[in-house]
């Protein structure tokens, strides 16, 4: 079924999964600009919305459909025929479209969500990829808390709707539940077990409540998967879902493990910067691969060692995520070399006596600031240069 | 050497890794109230400085060992005598007093940040732990960047420190480089190669540049590793240290891994907060454990699932980590469930049918809307009720 074994696929959720969180809600225009932006990165999979839940968001993927065409459009559903019959309609206009559908798999669910039996649940299952697959040919099945799932069932799940259809079978961690180790174990026991599954994509779709996201996701990839879901700066419900820049820069970094995603890196730092202002959504300085700080380098060991050679320091370009430039911030912390590097950098050049000197001066009145600006450094100097 | 196999000590470092990034500079008096809220979170280890680095952080070292009592508190230094000679000055009043010391253990640093051999590396190592011993009984050793060191040498390195006197090894991961199996199997070599291991506690300390830290402390733990170094909210160089928060939560809810902490968890919440506030550092609301949105479920199925029994979208119980309350929120995403519940609370009492036609002002209120609130309800019910 895949032509190359060792091509990742990317499936978005920023507008569905990261755009029902609270405040981050958007218009249908704002949605079709992130949406470009997205086809622009090189997503393979653009999931649009889930039409049944408002008008609103039914219309945006109508609007969405229209807006791109490179990407796979995929409107979610539960396991029901009228919301199924929603998502056909909304993705009419999709050039290439996907429904994404599924049921609790975990007995907490079943029981406790649907008052149900595993024999219940598996009937409907299959029976909602049958119907959707009589509209749609691409169809994507989700086994909601799968993490959580009791592996033989679960198994057992996949193969029945392979069977009946399913393309792509999304193991979700629903609630960010599992260790690396046990969610690499889940995917490889589907590899292992599931008769038919080479004829599915295994999809990792991960949350973030533990702070394993992405190394789950990671740990599903290493073990057979081939669609990994995720966000834009890993926003989503509660903790958020999977950073699509965290796994596809690990890809990128660790060639050792073989595999390879379409996304244009560079775009990264734009796009995360986009979604972040029209969601209202705030990225921490210290986020991973997109934060203020994620390539400032500011203590003075450090400095020192990445001013002699940037890889002592940095394992990825900043360039290569579209970053602006790898910054090296003065503070109390710093060393002699950078203050020697930025002195340098404003035209001052100093012996080691001099730098000694200026160096102590720096350090009292770093001790009382913040951080270290041009200004300041100018003042520092400024008896003997400027006079 | 450890009484409880199973214990985990921590070792927080927000007042030194995190401290040393731009913008987040204390004052003493600052320093000095987080570090009482750190001995009530109940952390082993403070470090609370890097004596050598800047008159203001020796002067914190000295008035935290006189503030705190029941951490050990622990200085950070190079591996040369002016550096420890600094570090023991400062500790004067340190009732518990621990020295840090180290240098880079990968041939990248060795060979272009120290200019040198794998012999002299291991003799300035070697030499420093002896000197510091002199001063202070209890040492640890960081092996600088040995996420890229060689294992074998690394090995060599952690065996010669120990037999010189370190108490404590510490393997970081730099450069947040590691995959978390790759990170895990470092531990395991030392633990299986290195003669007198069982004489000195492994600690593990990862950076998060590729979104790996906390998996990456998880690995090093169930290999072996016994002692975890991080900071409040993940702050530190670059993208950050690993989340002591994190680590903890996941010691916590996954009991099978058999080990425990002597944390607080209760603490955390408002301890975010405070580093937050007075180190500037912004928390994302998608921050996993602590993130204003980590408890907050939004979507109509979510809601749903969680109203019905927390348990099915809950991991962990926001009041274990201090967290105001689980909250439902409103907007067009969530269903009939979320939007009845918040009705009763309200006072409004509701029949099939009513809720079903309130459901559809709701929605057309709420895709107009980022988020629904009480008066919003009350304007949505107020021609029956409030008449």
């Amino acid at each position: 079924m895949l032509h190359d074994p060792n091509r990742v696929y990317v499936f978005d959720t920023t507008l569905r999964d990261g755009e029902q969180v609270p405040g981050c809600q958007l218009t249908t225009p704002e949605k079709i600009e992130i949406a470009k932006e997205l086809e622009t990165l090189g997503v393979d999979i653009i999931e649009a919305g889930f039409p049944i839940s408002s008008p609103g968001d039914f219309q945006s993927v109508v609007e969405l459909s229209k807006a791109v065409s490179e990407p796979i459009i995929c409107a979610l559903t539960r396991a029901n025929k009228g919301d199924i019959d929603s998502a056909v309609a909304a993705l009419k206009f999709a050039k290439r479209p996907r429904i994404h559908t599924g049921i609790g798999s975990s007995d907490m669910h079943i029981k406790h969500k649907f008052n149900s039996t595993r024999e219940d649940i598996l009937a409907r299952a299959v029976e909602a990829v049958k119907y959707a697959k009589q509209f749609v040919e691409d169809i994507e099945f989700y086994a909601e808390d799968a993490g959580r799932a009791d592996e033989r069932f679960l198994a057992q799940m996949v193969e029945a709707v392979i069977a009946a259809g399913a393309t792509v079978v999304n193991i979700p961690d629903t609630n960010g539940y599992c260790l690396p180790d046990q969610y690499g174990r889940k995917i490889k026991f589907l590899k292992e077990n599931v008769k038919n599954i080479d004829n599915a994509i295994i999809s990792v779709h991960c949350h973030n409540d533990l702070g394993l996201a992405t190394a789950n996701s990671i740990a599903g990839l290493q073990n057979g998967a081939r669609q990994i879901e995720g966000t834009i700066n890993g926003i989503g419900e509660r903790a958020g879902n999977t950073s699509i820049e965290e796994v596809v820069m690990i890809l990128k970094t660790h060639q050792t493990l073989g595999l390879h995603t379409n996304i244009n890196t560079k775009n990264f730092y734009e796009l995360s910067r986009m979604v972040s202002s029209q969601m209202r959504m705030p990225v921490q300085p210290n986020k991973a691969i997109v934060g203020s700080n994620a390539f400032a380098h500011s203590s003075g060991i450090h400095q020192d060692g990445f001013l002699k050679n940037r890889e002592n320091y940095e394992i990825i370009r900043p360039e290569d995520v579209g970053f602006p430039d790898a910054s090296i911030v003065l503070t109390a912390r710093s060393g002699r070399h950078a203050l020697k590097f930025h002195l340098e950098r404003l035209g001052f050049t100093l012996n080691k006596e001099e730098l000694g000197e200026a160096y102590l001066r720096f350090l009292t009145v770093a001790d009382s600031k913040l951080d270290i600006n041009d200004d300041d450094l100018l003042l520092l100097m400024g008896k003997q240069q400027l006079a």
